[in-house]
């Protein structure tokens, strides 16, 4: 049986898969006529607008799949995008649950799985993840998200919510994301936390500087592979 | 990406992992003054009563691990056992983690994830289906439990509740389970279903008879290899 104190829940979009890269390829699959890293990164920065909506209450609880087309429709227009169906609208926002992994991702998973329970704790819904697990082959023990505890990240409920579901102290389970905020919302709970610097993340033209090396991170990792190293995996 | 005509959900208890077996063996393990027979069964007699405390809103929502420990203080009252220490029936409580799988479970399971989204829908909290899943190797591409919908079957909101998970109509779910009652319920509420001949669930001493094809039932199978094979995989 596994320990409880190995229990390692991993933000998803950023972390485990390359959302930027992603989309990009698939803007340019579609040949849509827009500037597909503008496109990428204008879609993702609606999200967490839109998740604060949730957070404040202003908008019932509403999954991320609802929020990334409310998004996207908002984006066609501001893009002057027409040439689109219904059912391509559909497919396009159906990208989230088909993101690729980082390169790193699947072997580092498989190394940390053999002495943690890994699972994830994303504000992802569950059927998308599902999907994403089942077409990238990350090997979960278990899918958790916002949508198991009705509240989105960064709010307490979710990192409290992993120990409560394993039945275990904070302090047992680690965090493992590549955004501070996350971190340190964990930290707060009494959450262990593992940075995993993303340095690609954004796209290859932006160069983050935020990748540094924190005093309220538990570990601080270049990958997942790295950070199986580190915990002796 | 998977068709959403093919996502199969499974009951757990009985028909994925043979309880009856697991806690015999656990009792004999323990060298426990009871007839092992009678005790696991009394333990799983108490399940139904306790779940139907929180159905029908007499008790707040509880968990299986918690509902189990209830009926397991109850039980070692009247049988009688004054042996073990708190943290012994802690671990005994435990077992549901790590009831065994049938023969053909995980092979089945293997072949019927190749075509399809294979789903857990059990009354089993998420923590002790991410426990017996590691344990076991059950290949799960999504672990659902009533824990997530705050509600134990046969409430229409657990059946409902994968549908809407996967964003699908519910006959584009199908409930693979060796109770007729939990099939009955998820046909009242659209989903097909797949009966699962479990003969010695209940123990080699107990002749069961009710384990005849049914009108209700889409799919009637020996076991999950036999349902794999009638599914064409």
């Amino acid at each position: 049986m596994i320990k409880p104190s190995k229990i390692l829940a991993f933000d998803v979009f950023g972390t485990i898969v390359d959302w930027h890269g992603s989309i990009v390829a698939e803007v340019e699959r579609l040949g849509l006529a827009v500037d597909p890293i503008e496109f990428a990164s204008a879609w993702r920065s609606g999200y967490k607008p839109a998740m604060a909506k949730v957070r404040s209450g202003k908008l019932g609880w509403t999954k991320i799949d609802d929020l990334h087309r409310s998004i996207l429709d908002d984006l066609l227009k501001s893009f002057d995008i027409n040439s689109l169906s219904e059912s391509q609208i559909h497919d396009l926002n159906q990208i989230w649950h088909r993101l690729n992994p980082w390169p790193d991702t699947v072997e580092g998973l498989g190394r940390l799985k053999r002495q943690s329970m890994i699972v994830t704790l994303s504000n992802g819904n569950l059927g998308l993840l599902a999907d994403m697990a089942k077409n990238a082959a990350l090997p979960w023990d278990l899918i958790l998200s916002a949508e198991v505890f009705r509240h989105y990240k960064p709010d307490p409920e979710t990192y409290l919510g992993v120990a409560d579901i394993f039945d275990v102290s904070p302090e047992e389970v680690m965090l493992v994301a590549a955004h501070k905020d996350d971190l340190l919302a964990a930290k707060a709970c009494g959450l262990k936390t593992a940075f995993i610097e993303r340095p690609l993340e954004f796209g290859p033209k932006v160069i983050r500087d935020d990748l540094h090396r924190e005093s309220f991170t538990d570990y601080h990792a270049k990958d997942l592979n790295d950070l199986a190293t580190q915990l002796g995996c």
